[in-house]
């Protein structure tokens, strides 16, 4: 259960401030995404509160939290009445609203640049709690506000979800100048994909004994499973000194463990090989996206059971028709026999979900949308037309390349959604395999874990 | 801001236990869908809390609950030792944690049933606080446990997010039957589809000023906007006697009161219209689906901008190898010339997002798949390739039937996800309208919101 260190020595505390938070109307995406920017950096929350757009809720959510700490509210910083946070923490703080006249002025010229007769809301955006500073939102009015208030280190972030991602670097950034969160370079990031995270965390044993104090994290994503080596606090810069203040010794020991820590890195990428799809942040699909743009190569896709999901993804990211030519969406025998050209004694003889059907489809994709790849799927997804032969989750994937044709066999064990996603991500996997290892190459290795030849 | 009532006579505290929700590894969705179910009965919790798993922050978050009122506490059930909540729960209201012998063996059982030799930790998912009554698990060992404790009806139930769905519906009836939540019969929903929140509010006034003690709220979803009515707690069987033995004048109120909601609700559904896709419980793919099974139509689809998102919505379902057929991703335009047959003059002269391509996709997908009607998308969803004339956002839907082709334009607000997103619930509710209205019917309205004639 404990994969990821709590930072003990610094208690995290974040509130959401929102009705609608509490209404379920809309889902407090804005904890995730703080809590993930926090979990790259290896640390956690030590608590979580959702409260209403009240004086008194924010209040004795404020009240709940530790001194010394960290606290981060969102939510409640817009231009209107029910927007509380900067009165319920100047109130808690004991200190004095103050407007920002500099950031007034920036807010008016804002919203007349915008069209907007009435900029009385640029009055309520501007005000702060005293000795907290503004830091200027790059999508929208309502600055984060950073401070030192009642023994803590506060930070307030608009509501709106774009808002806070797009202040969260910034945010960051000045916590690790003021020394508060340990700097970016103590950590270090490995994304896998077709692997279960017990059998990834299984094959990094042997480095995880290896490095005894590293701190070490797991993370489902929707590609696979990322896995995090952190330094532990006390070997990281800390403090608000700059490295040329402080003493020699530290210096020699952060030097010490960041280099092991990076070599910690390269043996574990080596142990886990091509189940690595990046060391960056980057998602699978654009990885793809990225290695068919280099290669100047184009790709279409034949899917059944997953019905344009993988299509869907492989288009998610702006400039995919640079490379991305479309597909067909075979879910009926007759669309595999007419769009694609399998032959209609294959899918007699093998069976719509079989390796020939699948090879046919990825060929017949290939030649028919003129593309250099073409990927296959037909599958299984479930809860209905499981066989004794041909179980629920039983897919076969296969990519027709300029020089060959690869196929296999997968038996995935969710539900139909969970198959369909766990196809996608794979199916992308293997593309991304053969991009990076050459086309003559086999894809698969013999521990992938879905992996089945039936 | 304040949609939804919040049901100020009871307060709702929710606290989720698990270490996995605040190192982000693992949403928490368990709050969501607790939120959602409360939501459907017109009731806002008045706070959340996530902590993680040790005895004094459950400890600590119970002692912030207010009495009287309903504490929802999920996660720390299990078997292992890690898992606290029940030993919190008993320390925290002053009673011995017991066994229950019944539940022990029947647990033990169950674990025997699985293969599983060593059965101890059934004793411990036995326990339970003196004074909690077990609620059986349909998907898992670790039953729900409600009971009244310190002043507070408390419902204990475990973290894991599909054996919690499974046991809030008997959590839900319990706490109806002992009066502790409006009966459900209190509420009726209509979800709509086409029309943004605002718009929709704006609506539902007049029907809303007619009835001023019914509490209304509006909650987003993929498809659109959902709007419940509900009556006032008051109105509705919160007593724990049984109808018979409450006094004659309270029945009356109860059934007059009844009878306004329901007319309310017709009214309201006269006021919106085709807007409305259902006023049951299902999603929008699911209401196409079963229309086209109804009627026993196939149907096919040609995405361009979407890129098989339609056509992935439209298999969500168990079934949909029913009626739907496959589709063409048709993303470069020499797709949509050969595989759909699109001419190439056309596209020359009127561009890829035009009038006449999308017309032509459709026409094209529903003679080439065979189908009986065929919907074809053509869009610029961004953040690049839009003009002045044809901006980010605009996107061209049509419906082929074998009686017509529809055809319109739309001009969506967003990112490229949110636009992709938008327009998929269009298309779809599209196809609803005309499947519902008869082939000879356009299925748009004057108001349909993101409409746009250029």
């Amino acid at each position: 259960m404990h994969n990821c260190t709590r930072a003990d020595d610094l208690p995290i505390r974040l509130i959401a401030v929102g009705d609608e938070l509490l209404e379920g109307r809309q889902q407090d995406t804005n904890s995730r995404d703080v809590q993930g920017a926090l979990g790259r950096r290896g640390l956690a929350a030590s608590g979580v509160q959702v409260v209403p757009d009240r004086l008194e809720a924010i209040g004795a959510a404020l009240r709940a939290t530790d001194a010394p700490g960290l606290v981060l509210v969102y939510g409640g910083l817009g231009s209107t009445d029910d927007d509380l946070t900067r009165e319920a923490v100047a109130a808690w703080a004991g200190v004095a609203l103050t407007t920002d006249r500099a950031l007034q002025s920036r807010l008016e010229e804002r919203w007349r640049a915008r069209g907007l007769s009435d900029v009385s809301g640029a009055l309520r955006q501007a005000q702060k709690p005293a000795g907290m500073t503004a830091l200027p939102n790059p999508v929208g009015s309502a600055p984060g506000l950073v401070g030192y208030l009642a023994g803590r280190t506060v930070v307030l972030l608009p509501g709106v979800p774009s808002e806070l991602r797009a202040l969260l670097p910034a945010v960051l950034d000045w916590l690790e100048a003021i020394g508060v969160l340990p700097r970016r370079r103590g950590s270090l990031l490995l994304r896998t994909a077709q692997i279960p995270e017990l059998a990834l965390q299984r094959k990094c044993e042997p480095v995880r004994q290896a490095y005894p104090e590293l701190l070490w994290s797991w993370w489902q994503t929707p590609w696979g499973v990322d896995v995090r080596l952190a330094l532990p606090p006390g070997c990281t810069e800390t403090e608000s000194a700059s490295a040329a203040e402080r003493p020699a010794a530290t210096r020699e020991r952060s030097a010490a463990a960041g280099d092991r820590l990076a070599v910690a890195g390269d043996e574990l990428a080596a142990v886990l090989g091509p189940l690595v799809y990046t060391r960056e942040t980057k998602d699978l699909n654009l990885i793809v996206q990225e290695l068919m743009l280099e290669r100047a190569a184009t790709l279409s896709v034949a899917e059944s059971c997953t019905a344009g999901l993988l299509a869907a993804r492989l288009t998610d990211h702006d400039g995919s028709s640079g490379y991305f030519r479309g597909g067909v969406v075979a879910y009926a025998d007759a669309v595999k026999q007419k769009q694609l050209g399998v032959p209609a004694s294959l899918l007699e003889a093998a069976g719509a979900v079989s390796k020939p059907v699948a090879e046919a489809m990825a060929s017949g994709c290939r030649d028919r949308l003129g593309t250099d790849f073409a990927v296959a799927i037909t599958g299984i997804s479930g809860p209905g037309g499981g066989t004794e032969e041909k179980p629920v989750g039983t897919t076969w994937i296969a990519v027709a390349t300029p020089a060959a044709v690869f196929c296999d066999c997968f038996r995935f064990p969710g539900t139909r959604r969970r198959n369909r996603r766990l196809t996608v991500a794979i199916a992308l996997d293997i593309l991304r395999r053969i991009l990076q290892g050459g086309d003559e190459t086999t894809p698969w290795l013999p521990d992938d874990s879905w992996r089945r030849r039936p």
